[in-house]
């Protein structure tokens, strides 16, 4: 796709301009100076950027090409418990692992263009400081102790500047690390990079004007999804152990998905987002999450064990609910109700087949799961459109305000996405009166869905979970994720989700067929499926190795209980660490 | 004081009195039908409207005139465990119960106007139930078997009109119970009497175009606080064991204060707001709790633990968070910073009096209590007046659309502090992003308090419980509660609350003086110290037997530890059950 997003402001030339130019360089003079033959090497085994953006490369493949084989044991094949007992039985340091992923970062960069800033002095210091704490303690000084977590730029990072991909805050540093990023460098996490987001960090893709777009990790021409779409990048390049990801409309799941790993949007209120968001407060009816982006199921369910019962994030933060991560019982037959399209937008293909294929998988275990079709229950096309302009009014309430008073500031050119965001629900300014109006909606919707499906009574379905798409696509197109649906559902209504790979692949052939007479004709799933004139948009030959995430989603307050559920069924599956 | 309050619209008179009307003679009807003799006697008894109100009357003294020995033994003298005890062991029935309290409540309501709806033959009819499936299963129903709560009327009640304080809701019938109704219900609670409230739920006092004003139960020519002050009122009065109050600006406290009672504010979402108002909904910038009233602190907690860890509201409200009512440890030495003013609005000569009553005890036991003068380190002058805009703005933001519909819709004359309150922080309807811009601050200041109050590091004066007046005020005079501060303060950054009695009680003698000098010259203060023509508007002789009862506040979710420290308090102060 080519759109054209030339600058032409004049402070944005003069001003802005320069300070961008200045941050890319820092990170390429970062890359070079750490090992200018490694860097080296790099640049001349993965290829250019228009062929990595014109084509279907898998860019895992260089990782073979550019590491040893020890580098490639700690970035592949170790989990985090396999780093902690190394590092505890004097096997592997911490500046040995962080030298690895330093490394796949590099690559991971230079293949998806992930990285939105190295910190790699600051790494490398930090894990010669835990090497010399276990030799003289004799013990890891925390959970985290020598992993390397990456993420998301907006997250406040102390004394580093902090622009959450707004041009115009290019000179705003950090007096502090967000909550979130304190807890875990306490437990000893590795810090060596940041990742990227889009611009407003509201695309379900991830492209700005300081470092441009991001490739996804399994073929280069698609998108890795957003706005947590360089942590997907990252992780699912192995260019980090896990990631900390944010989500307010599937910023987390969609990037998750569409790079094959795991991902979880958890309830609100349990992961702080205190110093995680430059601006922008005081928005309450539809809230963030700050959650992880993992290879396993079992490291994501680490990630927020310790990061809740260990980081007590309410001693720091009064927004923060006590609610410990607790060992959970699952029942011995799990009740999930399966939902194949949302009513609004039908997926692609490739998704109905992930989605059958693990329900076939699910029936045949018919002593754990009970499956029950959720269509016949469903909202209706015409109570999902209520809900869905509800959903999108929420997000533009304030007219956009915060976000344009700082893409205006700067001058960058407003990207497509950006555009197509700012006018979700029409994007006008409305009165607090109107909030109020839309957030009953929201609320009589929250306790329809968990009256009729969730809560234990005789007049529900009494489902434990519920399995849907993540998406319409596997993997989007570049700057074409318009819908937001089947994620940002659930940040409306604030029940807790986690994202698994299906096991499933995008195949050209399998997955080409389309029965234009069975689509709907509301303006949704028009514009997923067609383009401006009219033709047909899904084109089954784009999506070359595109994965099929899929999505479990559960009780308010009950994650645990997604996160065990999901190890049931990945293990139905035979879909283990990616 | 005298209002002109005659209704002059058409509606009203037509459609809407004779509604009024009929509410009012089912009221009489229930009383006199239930027992005409004992009716008779206590009319017989109890002085005229016109006297009550008039005069400083204590109306408690009404009860032992009343009431046979029996029935009064079990008003004055049982505890909640008392009467469970003595259902098991025989010597007590729950008809007994229901009858000896269903006779205070009359009392109540002819001496004090606070009961909005009686229920009279349903609590006998459940009450017959309890005794029957007592004597067949030989155990209780559950932990509230055949304990008479009341109800604040507008908490939804089946079948009944539930119409809050609403004229134009005089005809609207609950299809069913509220969360919090239905599961003390379903733990046995005996509903025998619906409490009133102001007109639109929204002043510190208790006066609607319904029922007329409610009276203190202290001294019959007082408030008795609202919003919650028909519960204030007859639980002060033993018209029942417990209430169910609501706060949103200090509508459990304030009453609670006013009758020398304990009430408690939980931090919001840990008790169910499910059906309990109609209307308004989508309101999230200042959250409203429900919360007991009580005689004692014992059964205040008794309230909160059987409420949440048997009730289990998450388990059929998706709002609600699930903490369980915790046992809690608190400190060996528990640090209480004490405020005697919040800079804004100097409270009157017995708060003062009181607060340093209870600091004296406190300080004669400094291995229990460590006790910091807050006054040096709380908010200025002018970030109170910040905060208080903040506040007042917050409420009125939607420039009182639901409420001004429902009022006028019946063409109800709008009473004095209705007026008040639509002109709160202006009144004006503003913008979503205004309202977000308000949580901002809101928000910054929530956390300011967290950190330099109560989080446990150097940098924070590392607070275990903050003590301040509840009001300006011992009791206010009716519809002159003007100033809302030293609760609302509590709601706009959700800390919890108790209310307790500090054993003082206003002395016309020895809280007479005012220096006139060292009064703050800010337009609240005005208000509350000064009438419009400038006069004085403070008179010590007007306050006879009002108690002064102090408010303790915790951190978030931490509300267990502000009952358990109360305990300890009252335990030092001798103040016992009311």
């Amino acid at each position: 796709m080519t759109v054209d997003i030339t600058p032409t402001s004049e402070i944005f030339l003069q001003k802005y301009k320069p300070l961008i130019d200045k941050y890319n360089a820092d990170k390429v003079s970062q890359m070079k100076s750490y090992n200018p033959e490694f860097y080296s090497k790099c640049a001349s085994v993965i290829p250019s950027d228009a062929e990595l953006d014109s084509q279907s490369i898998d860019p895992k493949a260089f990782l073979a090409e550019l590491l040893t084989d020890s580098e490639l044991k700690i970035v592949n094949d170790y989990t985090i418990e396999d780093l902690l007992s190394k590092q505890v039985d004097g096997s592997l340091t911490a500046v040995e692992i962080a030298n690895a992923y330093i490394k796949s970062a590099i690559i991971a960069q230079l293949a998806t263009n992930c990285i939105m800033q190295f910190l790699i002095s600051y790494a490398l210091e930090k894990a010669a400081k835990l090497d010399t704490y276990l030799k003289e303690n004799g013990k890891l000084v925390g959970p985290m102790h020598g992993i390397p977590i990456s993420l998301k730029e907006h997250l406040s990072f102390k004394g580093e500047v902090t622009h959450a991909s707004y041009v115009s805050l290019l000179d705003s540093i950090s007096s502090k690390h967000a909550l979130t990023v304190e807890i875990f460098d306490q437990q000893g996490a590795l810090y060596h990079v940041r990742t990227a987001q889009p611009q407003t960090i509201m695309h379900l893709d991830t492209w700005n004007m300081i470092t441009g777009r991001t490739r996804n990790p399994r073929s280069t021409k698609l998108s890795p999804g957003g706005s947590s779409g360089g942590e997907s990048a990252t992780v699912g390049m192995h260019g980090s152990i896990m990631g900390v990801g944010t989500d307010i409309g599937g910023s987390i799941r969609c990037p998750a998905a569409f790079a094959g790993i795991y991902g979880m949007r958890p309830t609100t209120k349990r992961v702080s987002l205190l110093n995680s968001t430059p601006g922008f407060g005081g928005q309450e009816s539809i809230v963030p999450t700050i959650g992880p982006l993992a290879r396993s199921i079992e490291e994501l369910d680490y990630f927020m064990e310790h990061y809740i019962n260990d980081g007590k994030p309410w001693e720091s933060d009064p927004t923060s609910v006590p609610v410990l991560w607790r060992k959970v019982e699952l029942p011995t037959k799990i009740k999930i109700g399966v939902l194949y399209t949302d009513n609004l937008v039908t997926p692609y293909p490739s998704i109905f087949r992930g989605m059958r294929t693990v329900v076939d998988e699910l029936k045949k275990h018919s002593d754990t799961f009970e499956i029950v079709d959720l269509t016949p229950h469903w909202f209706s096309e015409q109570e999902m459109l209520e809900i869905y302009t509800t959903n999108l009014v929420l997000y533009t309430i304030d007219g956009n305000k915060g976000q344009l008073s700082l893409v205006e500031k700067s001058g960058e050119p407003i990207l497509p996405l950006t555009q197509h965001f700012f006018k979700f629900g029409g994007g006008e300014a409305l009165s607090a009166y109107q909030n109020r109006q839309h957030n009953e909606i929201r609320d009589d919707n929250q306790l329809k869905i968990f009256e009729e499906f969730f809560k234990k009574a005789s007049s529900s379905l009494g489902l434990d979970f519920i399995l849907s798409p993540t998406n319409v696509a596997p993997a989007e197109v570049p700057a074409e994720s318009f819908y937001w649906g089947y994620t940002s559902f659930w940040n409306l209504f604030d029940y807790p989700n986690v994202i698994f790979p299906s096991g499933v692949t995008h195949d050209v052939e399998l997955d080409s067929g389309v029965d234009e007479k069975n689509l709907l004709s509301n303006e949704y799933e028009k514009k997923v499926w067609f383009k401006d004139d009219g033709s047909l948009r899904y084109d089954a030959a784009q999506f070359v190795n595109a994965p099929v995430g899929l999505q479990l989603t559960g009780k308010r307050f009950d994650d645990e209980s997604v996160v065990a559920a999901v190890k049931k069924i990945t293990k139905v599956l035979n879909v283990g660490r990616q």
